[in-house]
């Protein structure tokens, strides 16, 4: 039963018994100001939503979901939106419930590493707030100074430290949450290890369509003794890529391992101005050894001379807090850098073997140039989480539907190889006519079970992750909701 | 529609089309080699199977559980039948699916570090086939030279070293499985990172009441250069904690931190005489430092120095192989040891935060006092999973139900102090009334419904993970299935 056609409300006791919830204050509906929020990072997806809802408490979650079910509106939750697979875009006649205004730290407890917070708690928060005892939050997606937790959980997303720590899922311990029912659930706990089955785990990058996480239990680590950051310098991309495979093989896992392109190297010089990345080598490496003192000092060693061995012009090495920042920062503002090379760009997110990458750099460049667009490629190299930027000019009549095309190309590509359609970005409105490419019909069917029996109205950010005959035409008709007998029952 | 009430088939035609698909061979069901099947590591509870069936293939699986849902005849998953929770105990007139003949490595990928096995391999071969090439399969049950990976994915085992590197299901990429209605879905990937929802994370633990993993998709980590362990001796448990507690505060993350008291310690040097452990301590801790050499070499002085300060009055170190395996082999045999201290022994397995360690082991000795019979304890203290063993002879009328009784008030106190009622051992059989103690009546119906939607017959392991009113009265009647509007159309 999920919203399929075009539906007319009548918003006036809607909007009546939101104000009784949220008071007038918690309800925008003037139009002028609807238009922040007609699109996420995702900004060539855009769709009004009807009213925006400001809650402060998991109580008026559930009391504002029950009146969305009552009414059978849709709604979708937003964070900050800064997602880039379009998960907050709002639908048609839509309710967004946005949770800026849900920013308290719940609880810190150092001595089991673990902190509560509120969904729109900016994710760099949390590792200012125990950062004085020593500690952090691992994921760290380049907007983690404007992301919010809520929306971390919701497309499970990823950073540069994620290879050796693992994406948001392997960070959140237990949940509670507003279903699309409007009940309340606590899923998950204070441990690691809780019998029953992992809803905590189902519900990290379900995007919304399971339901609003409205208390997030987070782990946080204790800092490492020592850090160090590597630039390696390559004037070839295949020579990067050996480097990364031999580090890895090596036995060493890099805090972060990021690659970087010719192009995208001088879109980030041109904008922020590192002056630490050689603006003619072909790739550079980023990469971070953490740990002790001796252990960094040694697999410092022993990355240079991997990097060096496979052809490195130039290997430098950053242990100061400030040279550490100013390298990272080009990589975080790489995308926004992307920005000032064409009028647009597109970021596409796709992951293959660690194996494939020079034989998937290769095709891409052939994509590139069959297509005529340019494509900056930077990337999370070590768990292979590719990050391809497709520069164009939305002006140029039918650009963006070619673009698109090309991004769609480079998923085929990476399914092909073994990986997968998304690293940390999710599937949103952006990816779900790409879904059959990866899984079968009864793979996709086995996730709609899922959905189904949470979201049984399908009033819960509707639309999206899974391919539907409207949006996706013959992809998603593959996909027949009477296969199993489980299924038959709704 | 869970199997509720005794059923009475007719085998004949049952037998028949087992026997089609798998031939006389691969079908048991001659009373006396039944007997082998009535239990699992859980001896307490006994139940023969109608049928047990020995396939080779995935086909056949499917093959067979299509025949079980024709007859509507409940069917259970075994591997080596090492659990210690009861979760392949059979139902009355059930089927039971063996899959020890299913021991194939399918595939070894050492450049992407994955392995593809079938579910009958056992888990100490995946180390074995890799470890030449310097590869290493991380979680390590103490029955790992018998039990299967199968198993292992069903209870989503541990082992001595999930402190550092996480229990199976972080090891799991993807699977291949039959479901319960007889369909061959494939979960997750070769790679980690995959969209949609994390069937594969719920499908890891879930005791065989979704399905039965067919292909299992494991992560291999990279062999440690250096590996030593340190014992430690205790006058005082208390003083053991606190250094655990001070190990993890110095941001130490050890490869496993065992703590043994002084009956667990007399016991294995009496059987398996390690000849290392100090027959008088109080308590002992086993740390393993992994790592580089130099990394090694520093975080044994920093352990050594905290045991020491904490008032240990010996730490030993073993860097040499054949020391390290003897001090390992202690603590592996430890729960056989305690059968040869008491004609019988019941184990407890049970989470808490490790912050709560002196406390709940002091309310563990107190409840040995009040209900008169000893407890070794063993565990696995870095992540505060307890294995409180109960000595008791089960030939007393009436021993075993208080021994049950006392090992349900230990899941409470776990429970009471946010822990778990399972680190690693799963509900099986034998906790599911406990279940009830740590989740609401809504967070249980949430997961039923996901049990509902894979397994709508509710054939396969039935009886198990959930309470019902059958079987565990009051604590069962909470849960209500007409809660919630997605599980009324059920």
């Amino acid at each position: 039963m999920l919203i399929q056609e075009k539906k007319q409300y009548n918003w006036k006791p809607i909007i009546k018994a939101f104000e009784a919830i949220l008071g007038k204050n918690g309800v925008v509906q003037r139009r002028e100001e609807l238009i922040t929020y007609e699109c996420d990072g995702l900004t060539s997806y855009r769709q009004r939503p009807a009213v925006v809802v400001l809650p402060r408490t998991t109580e008026q979650i559930a009391e504002l979901v029950k009146v969305c079910n009552k009414y059978s509106v849709p709604f979708i939750a937003r964070g900050s939106g800064t997602g880039l697979s379009g998960g907050a875009l709002p639908s048609e006649n839509s309710v967004l419930i946005v949770t800026s205004l849900m920013r308290q730290i719940l609880n810190v407890d150092l001595d089991n590493q673990r902190i509560v917070v509120q969904p729109g708690v900016i994710n760099s928060w949390v590792t200012q707030t125990v950062s004085g005892a020593g500690f952090y939050y691992a994921p760290d997606p380049s907007s983690q100074i404007i992301c919010s937790i809520g929306g971390n959980v919701a497309e499970n997303s990823g950073g540069v430290h994620c290879l050796k720590y693992g994406v948001t899922t392997n960070h959140v311990l237990g949940l509670k949450i507003v279903t699309p029912t409007g009940e309340i659930l606590d899923l998950g706990g204070q441990v690691p290890e809780m019998p029953g089955y992992d809803l905590t785990g189902v519900f990290v990058g379900s995007e919304g369509t399971l339901g609003i996480a409205t208390e997030i239990t987070l782990r946080i680590l204790k800092s490492a003794e020592s850090i160090c950051v590597l630039l390696a310098d390559f004037t070839s991309v295949e020579a990067a890529g050996a480097s990364v495979s031999d580090i890895i093989s090596a036995g060493i896992i890099p805090g972060g391992m990021e690659m970087m392109d010719n192009i995208s190297i001088n879109a980030v010089e041109d904008v922020v101005a590192t002056n630490c990345y050689p603006r003619d080598a072909t790739a550079i490496l980023l990469v971070e050894i953490d740990g002790l003192d001796v252990e960094v000092e040694l697999n410092k060693q022993r990355v240079a001379e991997i990097c060096k061995k496979n052809g490195a012009r130039n290997v430098t090495a950053a242990s100061d807090p400030e040279t550490r920042l100013k390298l990272w920062k080009g990589r975080k503002a790489a995308f926004a850098a992307a920005g000032h090379l064409s009028p647009d760009y597109y970021v596409q997110d796709g992951v293959i073997p660690r194996t494939k990458l020079t034989y998937v750099l290769q095709e891409i460049e052939a994509l590139s140039q069959k297509f005529g667009y340019q494509i900056a490629n930077v990337f999370h190299a070590g768990d292979g989480n590719l990050h391809p930027l497709i520069l164009f000019d939305n002006a140029v009549p039918g650009a963006l539907e070619k673009v698109e095309e090309v991004g769609g190309e480079i998923l085929k590509l990476c399914v092909k190889v073994g990986g997968s359609i998304s690293g940390e970005h999710g599937i949103g409105a952006d990816k779900k006519c790409y879904m059959s490419d990866m899984f079968s019909p009864a793979d996709l069917e086995s996730m709609q079970w899922i959905r189904q029996v949470f979201n049984p109205q399908g009033l819960a950010n509707p639309d999206k992750i899974f391919p539907t005959p409207r949006t996706c035409g013959e992809a998603a008709n593959a996909i027949s909701m009477k296969k199993f007998p489980g299924v038959e029952q709704f």
